[in-house]
């Protein structure tokens, strides 16, 4: 079985996306990177432990790398989390997953930030972009005028809607569907059979640029923008933002993490996650 | 000007569905027969004045009609509202709208009934088909497992959604997609120049027999089943459902009416829907 990576290689190894294409891989450096000089300095450093910064799997079929880091003092940062996780399929071919979420906390009621993409194979993508609202937008028609219809993120979602290779994409997790805005970017991107280049074209030359344009809606509109939240409202958000983290924890790698990376592993990774999301 | 219908040919103009194909006749009959059958008892007679049962524009290039049957003694129905709309397009077309809802009171927190077709062409329809939840679902995986996974409605959403003349339906309005549950059917079909008969074949034999399941479903699993429902929880779903009624009169209404129909008729109409909704 392959050696754990020393410390000093896991501390790196976020960054690199080792297993994703260039325009895959620049697009996530262009967003954390982004994230990281706007709101750099009101967050610490990266102090997860180097076992989950890097991780594999004891046969090496699969592998990981988490990133957080926490908001410090005033800052409305809660935390940035990113990852990778690579995996061999069945098939022979590989599962790539990225993705890079920020949290705010509940000095302030402005919606998060979320990106993932999903290679389930060269020629086929899922795509998630959302700043993911953090109230009931039912009952509360100002909160979608403010982020949602103001900030023009529909016209983004149709940019990338009319791709002739792109359809919506419904999550197989009805909650899912639940916690995302009216505007959540949720697309398949096929780009047919052999045509892999096209599919890292459409990343690069379209996704790439709509994900640069909304975190830069999220960074201006929702992150450095003062909310005035009453005590009342922060107990209200604190208990919906931890019902959602509980929630996406279970969907998203509750089963799924012990399948691809036996149940140690997947506990101690699991662990640290469900630290950081304080739930 | 056209004459004003008399009161005997308004009352029964509703169920006429004068204006539309015989399957979407048929279908529009079958889904109100359906819920009077079950509910019928428990809900007064229609008493809308004549002038809204039936009304035109002045001009006679639009018509309309409006039915409504309350909720009476402990019936956990609010109102059924049926409608239809036919105007004359500028294109030369027409344009075709049918609705049923049905509402429930704060006796219960169980999901309204919604379904409407919008047939703006004769080889285009738009279908909303939805059981509308009460409360939020983000903060009520619960509500979200009774109602809309246990029911397994995903699976008649995925029938329609496979169709190969259908695609996702996004309402231009922000608020009516957050007033819809996650799997909410709202499909765009289009059967393709000159081919208005699979248009209507796909109504009759695709669209009609999941509405009819979906509306069995509401009926079983919703209207007739009992909810303990504590006083602050009506308070709640009293506020819901009024904000909810507002915004969907506003956007759905509030300004095609008065276009279509020159204000003082959509005065008429639109003071009896807000009486109606209480709103």
């Amino acid at each position: 079985s392959p050696s754990p990576a020393s410390p000093m290689e896991a501390a790196d190894k976020f960054m690199e996306f080792p297993h994703v294409s260039a325009p895959h891989r620049s697009l996530m450096i262009d967003l954390v990177s982004a994230v990281e000089e706007r709101l750099g300095s009101q967050l610490l450093p990266c102090a997860l432990p180097h076992d989950v910064r890097y991780y594999q799997s004891d046969a090496g079929s699969a592998r990981g790398s988490l990133y957080v880091r926490r908001g410090q003092g005033p800052s409305k940062v809660d935390f940035l989390l990113g990852s990778w996780l690579n995996c061999q399929l069945p098939t022979g071919g590989s599962l790539n997953i990225t993705s890079l979420s920020v949290y705010l906390n509940n000095s302030t009621d402005a919606p998060n930030f979320l990106f993932e993409l999903i290679r389930s194979s060269p020629t086929s993508l899922v795509l998630i972009l959302d700043l993911p609202p953090r109230k009931d937008l039912v009952t509360d028609p100002d909160y979608l005028s403010t982020f949602y219809e103001d900030t023009q993120l529909e016209s983004r979602r149709q940019v990338l809607d009319k791709l002739p290779e792109a359809q919506p994409y419904f999550s197989s997790a009805l909650y899912i569907r639940c916690v995302v805005s009216p505007t959540a970017i949720m697309l398949r991107i096929e780009s047919g059979a052999g045509k892999a280049e096209r599919l890292d074209e459409i990343v690069e030359n379209h996704v790439s640029p709509v994900a640069k344009e909304v975190l830069g809606i999220w960074l201006d509109k929702c992150a450095a923008v003062d909310r005035n939240v009453e005590e009342e409202e922060r107990a209200y958000l604190g208990r919906r933002d931890g019902i959602i983290k509980r929630k996406t924890i279970e969907i998203d790698l509750g089963s799924s993490f012990p399948r691809l990376f036996g149940p140690e592993i997947a506990k101690r990774v699991l662990d640290v996650l469900r630290e950081v999301y304080g739930v």
